[in-house]
């Protein structure tokens, strides 16, 4: 485990004292951006100090811009301008919620000029270099942080939080890991926001069901087994279980459910895979990090329950929920998965990963 | 196979001279009543003559009630007494929609009267001496008939349908029957209009997914089996497949859609799979009877396809549509599939089932 | 009024020796040029025999495009090569869907090259020269072609329909136009196709009301005038009736529902007034066009209707339904519309103009 | 004004040393009834001490009943047990949510019996006798207490608050009061939750409208002239504004849009309308009570607010949001509300009335 109780009591120790960290927006203008906004507003450990857009919005102030989010926007949001992307200046920390169309070579170039980027972005997922980060689940691929800022040359660096889908299900799925993952066969019904915005069209939406999401399964099945793979002589080792992924659109605003069967190599008592669950922890509640839930898991016992209206805000939207383990006749087990899309899975997992990194030291 | 050229060739010869068959429908005011009323307007075999509710509406005319369908209410009902259940009474063919708290005892009273009961309720389906039809797919099934009425002692007999998400899935499953089937897993995504009216609350559906949906997994499972099953010294033996479902709700009107992934005996090529998708045909469809559709199964390529709010209304909601066929890493095949709940999956199945059965002759 | 018993006697000689007239679609590729697709499948009269859309689309066969509609894409349309606009060649008769920011000055080439080009664009309807055509309210506004011909020097001439929820009030109101209209106060609650694909966000419109259309009160308030305007001494005098509308985005897929209340010169019964709505019926009716509803104003009696999922699409979304008529301590009368938005709101409205031009024999 | 700085002298002295004063809440499983649970959890003067509810939940823990909103079941609610109804025992101060079937006799029993009735339920709102109350419109109605219990004879007595959609209106109404309010025509786009739970049926909820809520538009008339209404000799006289309103049920789930146009006596600028919207305030603003928001209506700029998914929330929903004021061709301004139904309209309120009470020592 690369978070160690020294690193924590060194934290500890320091943080009276210290400032909060600087911090930047890379895409502030679309739907992932904005909920860094809110996110960010009032962290205790963080300042948002810059947010960079398209050249469209460049210019105007963030308070001029739509803001579509419930709550409020964050006062110390609308005054400050919307600046161009500009790698080399601005806060050595930046969130990058840019469109995958540039997302690749900006985050580069940032990195490249001294910038830890710590991405929602798709594309620097699967580089080997790069850490698909989980806090909870796959800390210690932070190990591969030298060895990126070596082999790439860069005086940065850059890390990725997973797509969505499948961080929700890399969570579930790393409180069973010890029992022997084997196969995983998931549905999803993702909601709306996980598109983007203005993402999918109200006519394609509405009382309807959009069974395809491009290149999402993939996603899924690749991701996944980068997430629970193994850091071992300077490389992560994919996890050998074998996914099946299909990924549906239903109408729902926030929350992604998913059904999820699985076969594991043990047999597991339905207690055990409860307390597995339940039980799941890690570094980001032993550190205590801001933004971490105080479960990573939470199982709701009521037979027709997650339900994403109900469920995925819970918890600051950071906990995934999960209901209705059951036996499954064909691999052994199922159960249904809920998460907080843009929160879990998009903004709030870029946090959590920055402040690890932070808690870590790696950003002294 | 039951149906044979011959009785088809009896059919056509008699068709022209014959009148249509009085029916009745028991249990006619709800959702799945209001569907039936709609496809028997202008049958061309069946005439409406007898509409049969629970005590609190019994004495109003139809065209008094709430009609519920986007479509008009027909003529030819509007101006029909609703009377109450009365075993015995009204036409020998009755169509049942009531509701399972009744159904089971009122069903069995019909058929010992003398009636044939067409049932789309739940309660008569896994009984071993209860055809649980589907015309394309085990319409030899029928053969328990005989026995029914032997050892029931009834004078009618009662044929039922399946549940509607079962239907979807067993007509598609038929399709690929010839090539072994060893395993199926199915997450239905299941239209509003599937539980009835009132039904679900719009609380609990609007923007939201019920993961739950209270012993429809079990029939899933079990009717598939069934249905599935061969007709062998005089009972029908389940079909071998295991099969596993989770069965959900999303805020859809109406058309069931199903995730489904299947692994089969034998290793067979993409495109004998969708010759097998295609080219599937059934006794409805060699005896054209009236509500038959031209192809019980429709492949789309189109990659984000089949769609509940565009394609569940097509070829009047008797076909069902398959779509997205790909290989499964866990299971080795997996496709979408969508069919009208309502129709395919209810009133229309039951009227297709009694035209299989006027076109075998079981009727005269 | 324009159409007269000799014109249809006319009409009604030579129809059986002539042939479907060809017609063009002008942006066939969105949301209303697909709904002129669907209805003028199987027309009596006309033949579609060209499609033009913007450069992106032009080239590919219309099968190739997505289609948006539960219907099935006509057969007749799939083969046909869509083309780029090219005012002066294909078929004289030309239907113009195309957007805003075009259609003023392709409409314009079209007409002066000789093309009668009926619209469903607003960028014309206000032009003092140009008919805002509803065949059962203004027919004898067809009077301004000849000057319109004239004073624009084109060979060919523009006709245009109303904005989709101008023409569902402008109907209800010419049915009580005999009553004296003095003040109209209307709330619109508007279907999404109304704003075409992708049109209105997923995010934006689920489980949510958008208080504004942008431009959409004005055009009800002054296209109204217009409409109900007479036509005297070679130009249209406004209807002096004071309109005041607020628009309103509802998530409801087809059909624009209104809540009005108007202040009459008369007294006016309940019975009178219902008589009024029922007993309407214009040129279109009289002269059986094709497209024409049996009756343009339907009452429903049940109190909760009309409801845009259950009633727009009736009479082939061609009728408009009215309910709840009561008196309304402000202003004299209130009631509720509902009318179909890209049927008699735009696509039908357009088809049934031209059908009223040919039916006058305008076209010869 | 009822409320003095000398009442709130009083009451900020004796504060710090009082105990949080016990309330019940009769109706508590409902959808209101979970709100005024929701809402007094942590309430800095009133700890929830008793619950009661129709037979059928009585006995269980509050716990083990189905909890339906997506904020946590507070842990101080979910202990208690559910009692029968039972006036004369419990708390002094007691909610009332009940159904209106049951509530006009049970709240009378409870009054006679001594208790302070805080309803929300419709049966006692016109009594000329009961204070149809909105803290910051007509905190002077409270002086009908004294005579309603002599003329009752009841040693309690009943405040109501009003329907929810005429709450909202009432507010924007006060504000403008100033201006001599002639004539109100409202048309309202009313959400879900305003209709209980299961409430209405999702098939007629999803994607349509219902143009018809019952009794509801006469509620809106009837009840907002009593609320504007001025306390004289003993009696509330009603306001003499003319009122008409229309009432639809959109697929919203929380947050009433009101579309309102309205006819002054006096002709008024549009900045000093906006600044009577901004500017208004009233009694609970003064007094600071828990509940109050800072302001009661809340002016959005932007012309396509206020949306109910992302502003019925704001403010905890005790603050109603206005919209698109602008001058309107028939009655001289219209403008958009949006209010929280449940919050603003319903246990809310209920909460700030007895706030309002506490505050001006009625309970003492």
């Amino acid at each position: 485990m690369l978070v160690q109780d020294s690193a924590l009591a060194r934290w500890e120790e320091r943080r009276p004292s210290r400032p909060r960290i600087d911090v930047g927006i890379l895409g502030a203008t679309g739907a992932v951006g904005q909920q860094f906004v809110a996110l960010l507003a009032g962290h205790p450990w963080f300042r948002l100090a810059s947010l960079a857009a398209s050249e469209r919005s460049a210019g105007k102030t963030y308070g001029e811009l739509p803001w579509r989010l419930p709550s409020a926007l964050p006062q110390e949001a609308a005054g400050l301008k919307v600046g161009p992307l500009k790698a080399g200046a601005g806060p050595q920390l930046v969130f990058s919620a840019l469109d995958s169309s540039i997302a690749g070579e900006a985050e580069q170039e940032y990195a490249a000029a001294g910038h830890w980027v710590v991405s929602n972005s798709r594309n620097h997922r699967m580089d080997p270099l790069v850490p698909l980060l989980i806090p909870e689940v796959n800390a210690e691929h932070l190990q591969l942080l030298p060895l990126q800022k070596e082999k790439k040359g860069w005086r940065g660096a850059i890390v990725t939080d997973p797509n969505c889908s499948t961080i929700v299900l890399a969570i579930a799925l790393a409180a069973l890991r010890q029992f022997e993952l084997k196969r995983v066969l998931v549905t999803t019904l993702q909601a709306l926001s996980g598109a983007g915005y203005p993402g999918v069209a109200s006519l394609d939406a509405t009382a309807n069901v959009i069974p395809h999401i491009d290149g999402e399964e993939a996603k899924v099945e690749n991701e996944t087994q980068k997430i629970l793979g193994r850091f071992n002589l300077g490389a992560v080792e994919p996890h050998p279980v074998k996914i099946s992924a299909t990924t549906t659109r239903v109408p729902v605003v926030n929350g992604h459910t998913e059904s999820v069967s699985i076969e594991l190599g043990q047999n597991v008592a339905h207690h055990e895979m409860l307390s597995a669950f339940r039980d799941f922890s890690g570094p980001p509640q032993e550190l205590a990090l801001p933004s971490a839930p105080r479960k990573p898991v939470v199982y709701l016992d009521q037979p027709d329950r997650p339900q994403p209206r109900l469920d995925a805000e819970r918890d600051g939207g950071m906990s995934i929920h999960v209901g209705r383990l059951r036996s499954c006749p064909v691999l052994g087990y199922k159960f249904i998965l809920l998460g907080h899309n843009t929160i879990r899975g998009a903004a709030g997992a870029a946090i959590l990963n920055a402040e690890l990194m932070v808690a870590n030291g790696l950003l002294d």
